[in-house]
């Protein structure tokens, strides 16, 4: 049923029998410690529960189900006590954490643990949070993916390969649980694999045929516990695309190169150089310290930046050709790659229109011999051609109107605080050089495939 | 009634007793001789009959009224051998001239005279052409005029003095009909002002109350012997505005200037050469031989090619600040200023669909590996950055897609035969002279008024 290639890549990411020995020894110890409290049940979730983890993951989720009559604070209170507790009972390094709620993360014999509080409610029409959804979506899968484990473990690492695999807000991409349900949904990767290669807008995964309610995300996989919740809600088109044509390359030409995750590559200063020369644009960067949020929160703030900003050079003439965001360990980058950056001394304004009797003399009156055209009425508005306010995209960056032109609120503030307008192979810094070798070379995973002889398989 | 300065302006331009005696007397002498040939009825129609004709004009229209059960060819071979034979007995210079239909146009005595025949249908609703129609006109004005004929005259020489006299497609302005049409409504040419300074959308004049048609027009002013037709069709948006933009002037500082028409003002080559470079922006014109079609023709024809020529620079990235066009004598001239006129090496190109799997197969294949970057995916579209095809505003204009840009029919064969591409100084001509002074001042009649000194009386 698996082809040649795609058995050896399984022998390479299926956790060998020690490896899961050891983790479930941990992951019984934690769930027993749990019970053992006598107010909450332990339950192991996650990738762990479902076997469906791929080799060298060290990350294990451990659920403590409180009663439902607990209010929202004592569950809070006694899930975080009890967390610490366990954490703290097993030597593990620990740190509170907050998604929906607060939960705590530990590190206890080299695994990354999450103990989180939830409610033990019975059906998941009940839940009163998303983390009390989870438990469910266990379940599920431990009842429907029989002996599909395998094909889950091979979509995970085909779409790692891709750069595909993470629901977080830098990937966008597919969840652990979004590639159980495709399995479970298409019996098989080699069947899955199929269907994504034909994915067009407008596609509805409906396992339990319960949808009741309508999505315009790029994909709708209706969550077989939630017949309200889109799985694939935060997939964006362009990964989802991206997937369809890695499938499509891997139908025409099978190989093991498409379970190899790329290697960075890093852009040298004098490589980042030469590369604006040979395009002839111009770089222009916006670079403050990163935030101290949880990735989740600024990212999506970095990409409203970065589309702010955008608009804001257009309406003032500068052409973007193109422009992204990198969230690095000590600065975030918003990046602008323009076509022109420098515009003549004239900048044509539009005035009120000339039946607005009142405005169009204020109008006049205010510009009447200092322009260089105008006022003149063209239709039924006026116009003059005056000095231009921002001539060159440094003017602009420098301007308040930059800092007003609606940053995210943590950007906007980290902004304030302190920011590099840098041009051209200013630019490049090592903590940015791999977002800017990226940048440059933009490739979809497939082009990169077919082009690139750098790859590395974890 | 009206003011001192509009009385010293009427004692200019009101017709002498002597040159109305002398323009009744060729004008009788006329339409005796179409009475006299017994196969039509004469008629002095347009201002002449009117007596709205300002002093000076040497225009004169007589139309020779056929019996209407005449096929179209036969009127169109009787009326014109009357014409011509009519023309001739007076020593006419004559010409065979065409709008709808052909007229004789004759030049006797210093006059400039058209013979124009026509059907003497009963009523307006059983005209068979636009020619019909005119007698019509002259027979409404005239019952209708009453003592306001100085009015029309005022109206006149003020819509000359703001460039919008003239229905033809060069002004945009106002028919003489229209003008008596306005004073005929409002009672008097002060009363008229009042109303032009308060123009905004959706005025509708309609002196007989039967309006039987919607129009989009700026402005609709339905024709009191025809409830289908607007007589302001031909009236643009910009003329309608700079003239209520006038009219506003005038109320505030009421002066004589107001009718005294602007002196044609040139700019030299060294001047234009100055302000190109204050201006900061490139000048680009496209320039051929005058085709041998009436200006209403071509007019119409140069501003559709400014706006195609203008969509296609936009379309290839560079930045129109203006685009003008201008018939002269001997050429034509398409005139461009630029923001941008030289792009960088790169140019973004936007491929199919994702899930367009043929037509992306030979998107990817056609560019892979002979790119800056991509092909790459955003969103649901394929995009590849390669070389720009016109780096610069001379090598889009040299190219095929210029000359296949939806250039107007005479204009495409002008430019096909012989066109000069010209850049900055280059544009200059003696002919464009005018032209290039009033593109580069541009000004609202009004701002022209307050702002300078030279002016004429006709």
């Amino acid at each position: 049923m698996h082809t040649e290639c795609e058995k050896e890549i399984l022998k390479l990411i299926k956790p060998k029998n020690q490896e899961k020995e050891e983790i479930w020894k941990i992951a019984g110890e934690l769930k027993a410690s749990v019970d053992k409290s006598g107010i909450a049940h332990g339950m192991v979730v996650g990738s762990v529960a479902r076997d469906t983890w791929v080799s060298g993951d060290r990350d294990l989720d451990i659920f403590m189900l409180f009663d439902p009559s607990l209010s929202r604070e004592e569950l809070e209170e006694k899930g975080m006590r009890l967390a610490r507790e366990i954490g703290l009972s097993n030597n593990g390094e620990i740190v509170e954490k907050y998604a929906e709620h607060p939960y705590i993360n530990a590190h206890i014999k080299g695994f990354d643990i999450d103990l989180v509080p939830c409610y033990a409610v019975l059906s998941a029409s009940e839940i009163q949070s998303a983390v009390d959804r989870t438990p469910f979506h266990t379940r599920y899968i431990k009842e429907k993916i029989g002996d599909h484990t395998d094909d889950v473990l091979l979509l995970k690492q085909f779409s790692k390969a891709c750069g595909v695999y993470g629901s977080d807000q830098m990937t966008e991409g597919f969840a652990g649980y979004l590639c159980e349900i495709f399995i479970i949904y298409y019996g098989s990767f080699s069947d899955f694999i199929d269907a994504a290669a034909k994915w067009h807008p407008g596609i509805v995964i409906d396992l339990e045929k319960h949808q009741a309610k309508e999505f315009d995300d790029p994909l709708v996989v209706i969550d077989p516990v939630d017949p309200r919740r889109n799985v694939a809600a935060s997939l964006s088109a362009t990964r989802m695309y991206e997937f369809s044509e890695f499938a499509r390359g891997y139908l025409l030409q099978p190989s093991c190169d498409f379970f190899i995750r790329k290697n960075t590559t890093k852009i040298s200063e004098m490589e980042f150089f030469k590369k604006i020369k040979e395009r002839g644009t111009s770089f222009y960067s916006i670079v403050f310290d990163t935030p101290g949020v949880i990735p989740d929160i600024i990212v999506p703030q970095l990409r409203k930046s970065v589309n702010s900003v955008t608009s804001l050079l257009e309406r003032n003439g500068f052409s973007v050709n193109r422009a992204d965001s990198f969230m690095g360990e000590k600065n975030c980058i918003l990046l602008f790659e323009l076509l022109t950056d420098k515009l003549p001394d004239i900048e044509k304004r539009a005035g009120p229109l000339v039946w607005d009797r009142n405005n169009s003399e204020k109008f006049v009156s205010k510009h009447m011999g200092k322009t260089y055209s105008g006022p003149y009425i063209s239709e039924n508005r006026y116009y003059v051609e005056i000095n231009r306010k921002y001539p060159t995209v440094l003017d602009l960056l420098n301007s308040d109107d930059f800092k007003e032109s609606g940053l995210g609120k943590h950007v906007k503030k980290s902004v304030f605080s302190n920011v590099s307008i840098l041009k051209n192979s200013e630019c490049w810094s090592g903590e940015f050089s791999g977002f800017l070798y990226d940048f440059i070379e933009k490739r979809s995973p497939l082009s990169d495939l077919l082009l690139e002889d750098n790859k590395k398989i974890i």
